[in-house]
């Protein structure tokens, strides 16, 4: 197979263009920049999040070094389709992208929702997959995972204005380090002049609808035994999101992972540490 | 206040001398080499072990860029006086050796009961400890510590031939990468020749009521609130002597820790990926 679309070597995360391959029916819409090579490092999305939502402190950092692929799973942003109501079908739509591309194995860095999706892939397509890496996320029928606390629920509910200052609780630390972070995420996520489109109310519906299925209590959860990648899990201190324990049990119960936890710090403690994260991720892929 | 003793910087573990320094009643055994500067980096060494049962691998990577500073506490291996029987005697006493030596400040680096020793430290002598490094360790009451389980109490009772093969089940995974890490460890630690002395059995007494004491359940631990310092906690996957969720738990109620879980890995984590942990103490030290 070859590889479509190859990236100019001089992009960034805010200069890449969007660029569209076909799948069967759909259109995946994705960005693809940094150092040619393979596996390139394929960057898996949160709930409601969009190409946009990646952070270009991390991903710039990867691609100083590695080929990065940021993508829109169907019936997100400017892909089309509609969204699968469950995370097996997240991971089908991951798999179908990924061959589209002509591409036979990639290292998957995936967050939150997008590390449920990681680890289905992982467990169904082993080949497809050479390293894991899962930020704030958990296994199947983790703790307290079949429905955000009233407190994450209020964060997705209540209107922000601009929208987008609801990463802020949702990602970062309630201490003056972790505020001043959120802002700095923010800023560099808004700086991409040309965006990607909001993620619908309807796709929204059905990625909730297959994390909460995901999330069900007293799940098996053998599946884990057959993800025998090497995987770095990592979270912050307090995932509001997916309660950190999650992380802890994944260490646990995956045969090959290790973890980290940084401190003062949320759902989204690898924007707040870019720094530290993306140097442990690129020593972790080069190991 | 002056330092006495300071190493030469070309020593290395295993040519520094052992030197002696007089504190009260007692006279302290250590070693000291790396590159002279403040803070110098103390290790406090596990259960049973003296000065030789420290990784050079780690010691020495240390000592490239840190003052390190090996030492017995009272009671163990050439320190004279009779060992107390509560980790707050204990750091006590470690607190008495770092003012012998002149030193204001130290980081920490503490194994096992060390980092019980090295946590007492911290909370009741916060100014003499800059940053603290816990490995397999847990807190005050932590899960599963009042007692070993019957098979890490075995490793302690039933006789090996030569004696430092139990380091082997005790620090090290059972899988066959596990059990090579262990066998190049001991290869390690057998190679200095100018050799401490055994920890006698009344020490090992002593030392055993200590951890149980700490580890009875149900104690208050809000002490973990007064070590605000950056600790950096790490664990291996499957801690036979002190459950890998005690480092979870210190991660999680310290107010500004950091937590490393490595895979495959056992009580002595740190010697199994020896370059690794160097690395991540040296960044941490750094930071």
């Amino acid at each position: 197979m070859t590889q479509l679309d190859a990236p100019a070597a001089a992009d960034t995360h805010n200069t890449a263009p969007t660029r569209f391959v076909e799948a069967g029916d759909n259109t995946f819409a994705y960005r693809r920049f940094g150092l040619p090579g393979e596996p390139p490092v394929l960057f898996i999305q949160h709930f409601r999040g969009n190409l946009d939502n990646f952070d270009p402190a991390i991903t710039d950092a990867l691609a100083a070094s590695r080929e990065v692929i940021l993508f829109d799973n169907v019936g997100v942003g400017a892909s089309t389709g509609k969204a699968p109501n469950t995370i097996a079908g997240m991971a089908a739509d991951t798999a179908r992208f990924v061959l589209a591309l002509g591409l036979a194995q990639v290292d998957v860095l995936a967050h939150s929702m997008g590390g449920q999706v990681a680890q289905q892939l992982a467990a169904t397509r082993p080949s497809l997959v050479r390293k894991l890496i899962l930020v704030g996320t958990g296994p199947r029928g983790g703790t307290d995972m079949v429905r955000m606390s009233d407190y994450a629920l209020s964060l997705f509910t209540i209107p922000f204005e601009p929208a987008d200052l609801m990463w802020i609780p949702i990602q970062f630390s309630g201490s003056e380090a972790g505020q001043a972070a959120g802002r700095a995420y923010l800023k560099r996520i808004r700086a991409r002049t040309d965006r990607d489109s909001d993620v619908s109310a309807e796709t929204a519906m059905a990625h909730a609808a297959a994390a909460a299925e995901w999330g069900r209590p007293y799940q098996r959860r053998d599946y884990l035994q057959r993800i025998t990648h090497p995987v770095l899990v990592v979270n912050g201190s307090e995932d509001v999101i997916i309660p950190t324990v999650n992380s802890f049990l994944l260490q646990q119960e995956l045969p090959n992972a290790e973890l980290v936890i940084y401190p003062d710090s949320n759902h989204g403690a690898h924007f707040q540490y870019h720094e530290r994260f993306a140097a442990t991720v690129l020593e972790f892929l080069d190991r």
